[in-house]
């Protein structure tokens, strides 16, 4: 249960309301969102116990929620989270927004010319990285900060807002300047310290699944976000580790209506990393929309044979150009843009 | 490689050929299917050797494939694999066929009012289970022989085409009476010996993927079906066993555009076993067909509740004919009907 | 809950019970092994009903269960299932037992020199494979019943009992004559034709986990040959699949404990497969030994890199001798032999 | 390949052999260890090149590896790792290293008191949770910096080393204050940015496997460290993310034959976390040191069912005293100590 408190309280009405919470023996964890203040109850609360507690002057009213994951249940929120990127575009909308780019930034050339033709192709936000995730100390770690910058530069040209991932949390305040939204990967789902400075962010957070995670740990993890005050959390499905050896990872697809049904927040789907297989992107770019995503995350390359990372997923700009034109189609028939 | 012989070959003809290719150390299997009579080559097969084989007077063509799937694979033929079910209902084709029915037959009365209902939907073809593969001995098993004549009467007197699963090798002389299509379930994939004999028979099959199965191993066990003669196979995907506790099994939708790329065969997809929730059917049918299937199979009945199998996963009527309309924008979205 | 009935019962006390059961709205099932008369009640039975059941005069004793694989749990029976093979061979004793042998019977000769080799290793079975479940139909196939007579021959002029695979239903009387123990290969735990007439044979079962399968579908599969009066089943651990691409599959000796603390049934593995790479084989022998297991299963070949299959797993004689003296001092240590 | 220097070369002679190296067109990373400076060659290396650089005069040796992991394969070194904990104790030696305690540290008194009892056990290592990574942001979330005082004092007062897990880089610091093992947990393997600064460390890590990872990720994120000049790496096998629901994960012991064939870095198991379930933790501890682990990781709680976090797993400390006299048994039966 969520008890959210009434606005402008005073700290001695807070105080009252916690003795008086202590004296009904409920347990209550204090959370302070952008927009309101709640009290999260840790512990069950019989009904005469929430009676009174809804009958309390601080209290708005209560949430019911029987899920561990309170603030990102559906049933916290009565509207699903929509918010904006730049001036014209909406994530949680009708319309999919579509997010494409390369796996790295490479050169200040490279981003340019691929933020160009990327804008082309109809797609949202510039998508790029610059600290990059590598299994082996060896690989190409990304150009860091100066990359950053030639990402910005890139998408203002473009006048396209940017994702770009975080890895580090030393690294937050610099990505933040650069960055219209914090993408967090795979392998950092469950890296609670990010998260948790992740939540204190005002800028939105792109939270990428564990290849390993059910949905309630993904749930889970937003929540470390949401809980923290950054409201703003796209859930976004990207393949999971399986036995199927012909694909790089099993887009998990069951994800979306999944997560559609128990939370408010924005789901995303990566077809490029859920796939692996650059002959396979389109498609799954049409069976996520059709399966009710919000939007699309892509991995595009000027010449995909010469990318420094993840050659074997990435799309070209004409294949980008079609997959587009696709999901449009998609779109209008479940009744989106 | 696959030597293709001449039609109308003499058996004298085919004794001086196979003598001809042991000379040349080249080992082949003699594989004669309904229109075709071939002779798959095992090893490997240099230039000149096949120059020579290309040359001679009984061979019609050869045809290159490096697939261990020679039949099943892509390169083998010309065209996509399409046959007539019934009088109007043609099987890989641009129109998604649409199988639905429930888990079980379970009576006289409740196949014949389903089918009557299932028919009003828009589905084309009715499913429905005799003999049911249960996990524990004491589940219900299935209403065997008779079953299958409630099944076929109901079917009949809504002028639908029926499919129903194979367990038993023993039953197939049975069933062949009954059915249209031969329904493979996913704990069979891999049962060889119930493969080869309905590689032997004239009706088509529908053949589930095994929950543990690649996609190479899949279209192996169809090469089963294929090399005895049997060319009207559909593949079909169901879930695959993964970590995720939410869903039943884990749609894997990427096998779709895969399959599609590597086979002429049609690909079916069943989002019913593969979410086991009847919540996620609907948006999965739309993702499946958004990604290329040719065609579903829905578990539906009239009152999924009372369902005496698989309950969770099963859709009401009112459920089906959404779902079917839904599918229907779809299809037209990605150019097919 | 089971009742088991007194001995000796009339056809008409059988009667007069069950019309009593049904009276009561108690559902059995009856079942007869070759030792007992059982009735298993598939529902839930309230303390009251229960009680007047068990003062019935057919009615010798209630068995409690509440797992849905009655006879296979560990609460159906008072000691450890234990059977003889051969002369001095004991199956579920305090000795570990060792089953090794080629993948596939190739010869004659190659079945008895193999034969001469694993008996003076100290193994005391002897398995191979006359009828091979291969992934491709182009695959060698297995010699049939000609290889069951080498392999009967071979074992025989060693004094070894014989263990080889059945996959289809057609081949049970023939492989009856030739083996000691009927092998059901992982691909076929939940072939239930195939179970349901193993469970009317004499001679042992060793059961292979499906390398999908939870341990409940394991011990249900079992409990389809228990409940046919075959009491004689060893379930075997043999690998899942999993994401891991180094070893061919994940060895699962969790199953070992798990199962010996559920079961009263022997417990096998096999790390050949469960491995699927030599080099692996004597350390994950030891380990199941230590987990507590009551055998093993091992691919040995007088030249492992000729072996016309499995190639990659089967251990030669010399590490066989080896793996056998290793074993034996992991034995003493958990108190075995 | 790895180059190895001459020890005690100057700056000059380094930055002649590095152009050297380029007029060679060889890529390479300099890595300083404790007591090595090496070169790391990046790409493919010709014959001819390798000859000129082995005769190089600041050249000591080279060193061929054809692995990923260059530092962590088994080809880097001659001689296994080794290193001291406290006095006493020496990891990748003969003896079996038990690291035990609980969870979490709950308590002064609490950790006080199993300090005591786990000493008596003979067990080594005093192992207990501070900064706790959990999956819910509502659950305990550990003591902190108290914990660790609490956890230090109490390992100190029965001359016992401590191990625990670390999440936060900007924890590093305090920490290693008060521990003598780093712990790396399962969803930080591939937290880069940790591993770098751990690599910059002087005391061993115990590196955790993720729960969804190859062999070959567990060595690369090894080498991670190792790469930064740390070079007392411990891999903990703990389990991995499979479909079996009976078990929280499945422990795949056959990582540690693989890991000891592939590796001279020491390989401990987690028995606790691989099952899940305290009644299955001591079968496979034994399991573990048969299959030729060098270490084990155990949570042991003075009162299991009231663990404040993973109660079902933690075993008592009668069954703690009994494990390690059982795993003593079958660590002689392998030639261990």
């Amino acid at each position: 249960m969520i008890i959210v408190l009434k606005n402008d309280l005073k700290e001695e009405n807070r105080k009252t309301l916690r003795r008086f919470l202590v004296d009904l023996r409920v347990e209550a964890v204090p959370v302070t969102t952008i927009t309101q203040s709640l009290l999260v109850v840790v512990g069950k609360c019989g009904e005469l116990t929430r009676e009174e507690i809804r009958k309390h002057s601080s209290v708005a009213r209560l949430i019911d929620v029987d899920r561990p994951y309170k603030l990102a249940s559906i049933s916290s929120l009565k509207t699903k989270t929509k918010f904006k990127l730049g001036e014209n575009i909406t994530i949680g909308n009708k319309k999919i927004v579509i997010m494409a780019g390369p796996c790295s930034v490479e050169s200040k050339e490279q981003i340019l010319n691929t933020a160009g033709e990327i804008k082309k192709t109809g797609a949202h936000i510039l998508r790029g990285g610059a600290y990059k995730p590598r299994t082996a100390p060896y690989d190409f770690q990304g150009l860091g900060k100066i990359g950053l910058r030639f990402l910005k530069d890139a998408a203002d040209k473009n006048n396209m807002p940017v994702i770009t991932e975080v890895m580090d949390i030393r690294d937050i305040d610099t990505i933040e300047r650069y960055t219209d939204v914090f993408q967090v990967g795979t392998r950092n789902m469950q890296n609670y310290p990010l998260l948790k400075e992740l939540g204190k962010q005002k800028k939105p957070v792109l939270l990428k699944r564990g290849m390993w995670s059910t949905y309630k740990e993904l749930l889970l993890a937003a929540e470390y976000i949401l809980v923290g005050g950054n409201e703003n959390v796209i859930l976004c499905e990207r393949g999971i580790r399986t036995h199927v050896p012909e694909t790089r990872f099993t887009l998990d697809l069951n994800a979306v209506p999944y997560l559609k049904h128990e939370t408010h927040l924005p789901v995303f789907v990566d077809p490029s990393h859920g796939t692996g297989r650059a002959s396979l992107v389109r498609a799954m770019s049409r069976a996520a929309v059709a399966a009710g995503c919000d939007g699309l995350l892509i991995e595009a390359h000027l010449d995909p044979r010469r990318s420094v990372s993840d050659a074997d997923q990435a799309i070209s700009m004409v294949e980008l150009a079609k997959l587009i034109k696709e999901v449009r189609l998609v779109a209008k028939a479940v009744d989106r843009i």
